[in-house]
């Protein structure tokens, strides 16, 4: 295969669906395939991810464009016209000045980068536009995906906006409440009885056999975890172009750590950025932690294991990303770390109470491993920290329920309160 | 009171706490009065709002500002350092061009202002924002205010944020989701025992008796309501610099829809966009529509009705700006109607299935009253065209709970997909 023949578009696209990428190429073995509907190389099975070259790209360039993922567009394996079809167009959320966490904390600089602000709350809604605009350009006609919610909802409301069709498989004992935030934008969703990896099971079969369908997270998978390298842009961009020193990122599968720093390395070899050391820190619920266990056993290959925690969002027992996280933090000077079902909690409340940030799970899992990374002085804390907080906290009610309340009951009567009040202080 | 006394700060503010306006105004006799905490004519007990003495402002000026309402801080009753202050830093969220939605309904060019996106996920975080920095300026130390939901959420995060105390007074029958996704932010939550009437009640009742306290929506409430006007700004700003010639607008206390004319009158004025007509037309609940009453019985005075409707947070028996809201779309030509419950979930569902957006309730109102008036022929199908969805159906997901689901539940075999996707298709 030579490069010549890569950097045309696949057969029956139109020239520059897939913008600057030109390739596939193997994480494992390096082999190169073209770009398509491939998510496994044919030399090894290994993943694969997309390539690029890329011409010069200036900041100018990207300023100038929307406030959303396509500002990046030339970064990223979709067409330059990205901004003209229809999607949600998530991205360019905020990235929060954490004072008052900071100070909590004792962390001299501290920032949220806050993606609950993205359409469907969760960062879930950047991967799905990316794997979106390449089913498109591949001419699949159905978005489809496994999930436990944030991921079903995105796809779910992506594919209702850009007007095609979508199917959801959920595991039939799914909180009714996520079901019923996918289901409301009339995607076809199915229940499945059995669990979460008979789902994912079902999935790839149905992948396999199947014409036109774009898993997502399976046979579209190489498009889709690029788009968590719009978290790396955007927060370089947000801080000035540059780089934090250190970044905490929440890890299911492992992509959105290992696409931040993908991110982070290509606007270094850009020149977007000045280059210099930053470190990455993975973090995980103990009761889903199977690359934090490979961590500590100094080894490269994780061992799955069989998820039971509160934060569901992180709950995947069989990483995909898992040995490349651990490459990323060796390589970087980084740690992945976990904390348990109760510092989760706790971790929610601390971000709400300090920043007005209602994070779900997942955000509780990532700010409960920053304080135990400072405590043992894994991360220092006269660094700059960025931490990401993927999802959004009204998704996860539950895991509050019998921490937070109403601190009285009265009657409608003024004195009531005046003695309540004149307690409380 | 002389105008020149009116234009200094109030005693104990400092120079310039409040931008570029001057004084608060009776709107209904005129009367002037000079900034402070105060929300009623002392000439007549008409409610006051917050007048201006406007300099020279420029689209360069606002365009350099933040991504947020604070683009917009010289036309607020904020300081021109606001952006340095911690606060939610809500607003610019998107104005989705609605193609599927416009074709859906017959309409040439339909726009949905998606205020979802804000922090806390409704329209609530612009105005307790602009609420906030006015009890600081005052030197009010505690944020609060009656509430069914929505804005109990933005009062306790911006407050969190702010990092000063608050305290929100809610029915005690509330939904303990509602009730969760306040005291997240570790809040003095007050449960009262009785309705949101006597909640209201009380309230007033403290912010008489207590010192130092800033009801957002109660004492401080002409400041709240000018953030209102930011919906107005970002929607002219995002149109390119110039206004739609209709928007329909979910009415509660009536105050958003008249703080977007006050909006758009101006932006006119001040000649950041060319002057045209635009109509604007209210929408509201059937089971709270009093205001429809008065301007269907062609009256100038809107009689309290007890709600009984599923769109909770428009669910304002005794509406504040009844006659404003009257005169507004009298004036401009447009018009007051409402649509019932069921109507409502079947507009929530019409909005996700063909824009991806997830309203709550009473983005279903306006959308509804928004196919009504298209059907009476009361909105012009080929006029630009903008509607307002306030909030997230996440905080009202009761709503559809009866109307969506699963399309199927099947066992984890790929030939029990197989049967169904074929009798699907």
């Amino acid at each position: 295969m030579t490069t010549a023949l890569q950097t045309e578009a696949p057969a029956g696209c139109r020239p520059g669906a897939f913008g600057n990428a030109t390739h596939l190429v193997c994480r494992a073995c390096g082999a190169k395939s073209p770009l398509g509907p491939f998510y496994a190389c044919l030399e090894c099975f290994g993943p694969l991810e997309v390539g690029y070259e890329y011409p010069e790209i200036t900041r100018e360039q990207i300023e100038r464009g929307p406030k959303s993922i396509w500002r990046y567009a030339s970064l990223l394996p979709v067409p330059a016209d990205i901004a003209t079809f229809r999607s949600t167009d998530p991205g360019f959320t905020r990235l929060v000045d954490a004072r008052n966490l900071a100070d909590d904390l004792g962390l001299k600089q501290l920032w949220v980068k806050d993606d609950s602000g993205n359409p469907t709350h969760s960062f879930k809604d950047r991967v799905v536009a990316v794997a979106l605009s390449a089913a498109r350009e591949l001419g699949l006609q159905v978005l489809a995906c496994p999930s436990t919610g944030n991921l079903a909802n995105a796809v779910a409301a992506a594919a209702a906006r850009a007007g095609i069709k979508s199917v959801v498989l959920v595991p039939s004992n799914l909180e009714q409440q996520k079901i019923l935030a996918s289901a409301v934008y009339d995607t076809t969703l199915i229940a499945i009885e059995g669990s979460y990896d008979d789902v994912n099971k079902l999935a790839s079969e149905i992948a396999g056999e199947e014409e036109g369908w774009a898993f997502v997270n399976v046979n579209v998978r190489p498009y889709y975890a690029e788009g968590s390298k719009t978290l790396a842009f955007e927060i370089a961009e947000q801080l000035g172009w540059r780089l934090p020193d250190q970044v905490v990122i929440p890890v299911a599968s492992g992509s959105q750590l290992t696409k931040i720093d993908k991110g982070f390395t290509e606007l270094i070899k850009l020149g977007l950025v000045e280059e210099k050391p930053y470190k990455i820190f993975g973090a995980q619920a103990t009761g889903c932690s199977p690359i934090v266990q490979a961590y500590q056993a100094g080894q490269d290959v994780v061992a799955p294991v069989k998820p039971d925690t509160i934060a569901k969002s992180l709950a995947i027992g069989n990483p995909a990303d898992g040995p490349y996280v651990l490459d990323v933090v060796r390589r970087t000077g980084g740690k992945i770390t976990d904390v348990d079902d109760a510092t989760v909690v706790e971790n929610i409340q601390r971000l709400a109470r300090n920043e007005g940030i209602f994070g779900e799970t997942a955000g509780g899992v990532t700010l409960g491993v920053t304080a135990k990374l400072i405590n043992d002085r894994d991360l220092d804390p006269s660094a700059e920290t960025v931490i990401i907080n993927s999802g959004d906290g009204l998704k996860t009610l539950d895991a509050v329920a019998d921490k937070v309340g109403p601190k009285t009951t009265i009657p409608p009567r003024y004195d009531a309160f005046e003695d309540f009040w004149k307690a409380a202080k």
